[in-house]
C-alpha cells in the first residue's frame, strides 16, 4: 500500500569517502526539499544528536560501530550490531522507518538487509540493480553484484523486480527485458545463459531477447538482467570505459592553444553531456528483494548524490515496490 | 622456428560486409608493402583466379561454397567442406599456408580452426584474443567468445598464450596478467573466479592479481583473463559504450553554431582520440592455440584493416607465436 503521509528513511550517517560531514549535508538538503520525508540519522552519538537536534524530522539513533570499506561484509555485520548499517537496517525491520540509505559499504550493506530486514517471502536471493549511464536512455540491469553465483530461476526474478523497478521508478512503459547473452539468437550462449533463456521466454513478461554487450548503452532494451558476476564487471566496464574516454577527451582539449580554443566554445555542452551520463541522478542502487527499501549510494557520493538517494529512496516507499515484487513474486 | 623467407597467408576472398571487393583491395595492399608475403587467396573461381592472375606472389585456390554469417558455425564447417574457410584452413594444416586471416563468420573460423588446422598438443582449448582499444595502452584479452563454457584450468592456458601474444606481438615486456573478477582482494568473486585465482597465482608467470571491469580501459594490466561468456559480453560492452559516446559527443558538437565553430578547431585531435582506440591496428582477433595462425578480423573491415589483418598474420608466423605456445603450454 503506497504511502500517502510522511516517510522515514533511514541514513547512515557514517556512509561514503566523505562521511559524515557530506552526508549530513545531504540529509539537511534532503529534508529542505522534501517536507514530508523525516530521517532517523544512525552513527555516533556526537555525530548524530547535534544533527537531529539542529533539524526538523530528523531523530537521533546513536550507534557505537562503524563498519569500515574493507571490512568481510558478512562478518561484520554479523559481528557488529551496533553499527550505523545494522542499526539502520533494524529500524526498517522493525518499521521504526520504510527505508534506508547508505554511501557505505555495498556488500555490509547487503549483508545487513538480507539477514537483517530479511527477503521478501517468494524471494530467492535479493538483486541489486542500477541504472546503468547512457546518453541515450536509462537501462536497468541486474544484477549487478549481490549473486556472484546463480541459478537461472534467480534470473527470472531479478528480471521481474528490475521490471518493476524500472516502470515505476525510472518511468518506462511495458518495459523491454533481455537476457544479457553473446549472440542475439535464441540458442546462443554458455549453458546457464541457454537454460536461463528458456526459463525468461516462458515466465518474464515483456521478455524480449537476448542482448549483447553493446546493445547496454545503445538503450535497446529497457532492462537487461544477468547474474552478478558479469552484471558487475559490465558496469564497472561502462563506467570506467566512460571515465576513460573523458579523460582523454579532456587532454585532448588541452594539446594546444587551438584545441583550448574550442574547447572554449564546447563546454557548457560537454557538461551537459557527461552529466547526461551521470547515474548519480536515481540515486543509488536499491537491492530489490528485501521487505523494506534499501538504496546504496555510490562511496565518492557528494551532498547532491546523498541528498538523491535520500529523495530516492522516500520515492521508492511512497510507490511501494516492495508490495509490488511481493505480488509478482507471488504470481 | 620463426620464418626468416616468404611467409603463405590463406586469405578468405569471401570474408566480411564488403567481400570481396574490400578482401581484393586489401589483400593487394599487403603484397605491395610486405614483398616477403605471398596469398593463397581462396574463394570462387570466378573471384579468386581473375585476381591470382593479375597479381604477384598471389595463388588462387578455388573453394566453390561460402559460409554465411548467419549459418551454425560448426554444422556448416562440417558441411561445407569446400567453403572458403574450410578451405584456408586445410592450407594451413597441409603446410601449404602458414596462416589463415578471414573477416567472416567468427564461429564459423573457430570451428574450421579447431576442427581442421587442429590444436597444439596441450592446448585444452584454443582462446579468441583481443586487443581492447584503451586510450592510455593496449589490453590484452582472453578469452573474447571461443569457449562460452569454461573450467578454471582452461583461464590459465589462456593466460600463458594471451601473455605470449603481448609480448612477442603488441611489445609488452614481462607483461602483468589479471584475473577478471568483481574485486580486487584474492578470495574475491564466484566460485569459478575464486578457484581459478588459486591455479593461476601458482601457474601463471606473471599473475598481478585480480583485475575489475574500470581496470581494463585504465590499464592496469597488460593482460586481462576470463571466460568466453565474460569476454565476449566486455569487449562488446567497451565497443558499445566507446561508440555511443563518441555518436552523442559529434551530435553535442552539431548542437548549435557555436559549437560547431569549436567543432573545427578540434577535429583533427578528436580523429586522432578515436583512431587511438581502434583495435584494427592490430589486424583482428588471434585464436590462440591451434597448430598455425588463424586471424579473424571485423566484420566490418575495409581494405585497410584487411591489408592489416594480412600483414599481422605473417607477423604472427615470423614470431612463431604457435610454437611458443607449444613450448608454454608443455612446460
Amino acid at each position: 500500500m503506497p504511502y500517502s503521509d510522511t516517510v522515514t528513511i533511514a541514513v547512515d550517517a557514517m556512509g561514503g569517502d566523505h562521511a559524515p560531514d557530506v552526508v549530513l549535508e545531504g540529509v539537511a538538503a534532503a529534508l529542505k526539499q522534501d517536507e514530508s520525508i523525516s530521517v532517523l540519522l544512525t552513527g555516533p552519538e556526537e555525530v548524530v544528536v547535534p544533527f537531529a537536534q539542529a533539524h526538523d524530522r530528523c531523530v537521533a539513533q546513536p550507534a557505537s560501530e562503524v563498519i569500515g570499506m574493507a571490512e568481510h561484509p558478512a562478518q561484520a555485520v554479523r559481528k557488529k550490531k551496533d553499527s550505523s548499517i545494522v542499526v539502520g537496517c533494524r529500524a526498517v525491520k522493525e518499521g521504526r522507518a520504510q527505508g534506508f540509505f547508505s554511501a557505505g559499504s555495498t556488500g555490509a550493506c547487503l549483508a545487513a538487509a538480507t539477514l537483517v530486514i530479511g527477503r521478501i517471502k517468494g524471494v530467492q536471493r535479493p538483486a541489486l540493480c542500477s541504472v546503468i549511464p547512457s546518453p541515450i536512455a536509462p537501462v536497468v540491469m541486474a544484477d549487478i553484484g549481490a549473486n556472484a553465483d546463480c541459478k537461472p530461476e534467480y534470473l527470472v526474478q531479478f528480471a521481474r523486480m528490475a521490471s518493476i523497478y524500472a516502470e515505476k521508478i525510472v518511468g518506462k512503459r511495458n518495459p523491454r527485458v533481455a537476457l544479457l547473452n553473446i549472440g542475439e539468437e535464441d540458442t546462443k550462449g554458455s549453458q546457464f545463459a541457454q537454460q536461463t533463456f528458456s526459463l525468461m521466454k516462458e515466465g518474464v513478461e515483456g521478455f524480449a531477447g537476448n542482448a549483447e554487450g553493446n546493445d547496454i548503452i545503445a538503450a535497446k532494451f529497457d532492462v537487461v538482467v544477468t547474474d552478478g558476476f558479469t552484471g558487475n564487471v559490465v558496469l564497472k566496464t561502462v563506467e570506467g570505459t566512460a571515465k576513460g574516454l573523458f579523460s582523454a577527451l579532456k587532454e585532448t582539449l588541452n594539446s594546444s592553444l587551438k584545441t583550448k580554443m574550442g574547447a572554449v566554445l564546447v563546454k557548457n555542452e560537454l557538461k551537459t553531456l557527461k552529466d547526461s551520463i551521470n547515474a548519480d541522478a536515481y540515486g543509488g542502487a536499491p537491492l530489490l528483494g528485501v521487505n523494506g527499501v534499501c538504496l546504496v549510494g555510490h562511496g565518492s557520493s557528494n551532498a547532491e548524490a546523498i541528498k538523491n538517494g535520500v529523495l530516492a529512496s522516500a520515492d521508492m516507499v511512497r510507490k511501494d515496490i516492495a508490495g509490488s515484487i511481493a505480488e509478482a513474486v507471488g504470481k
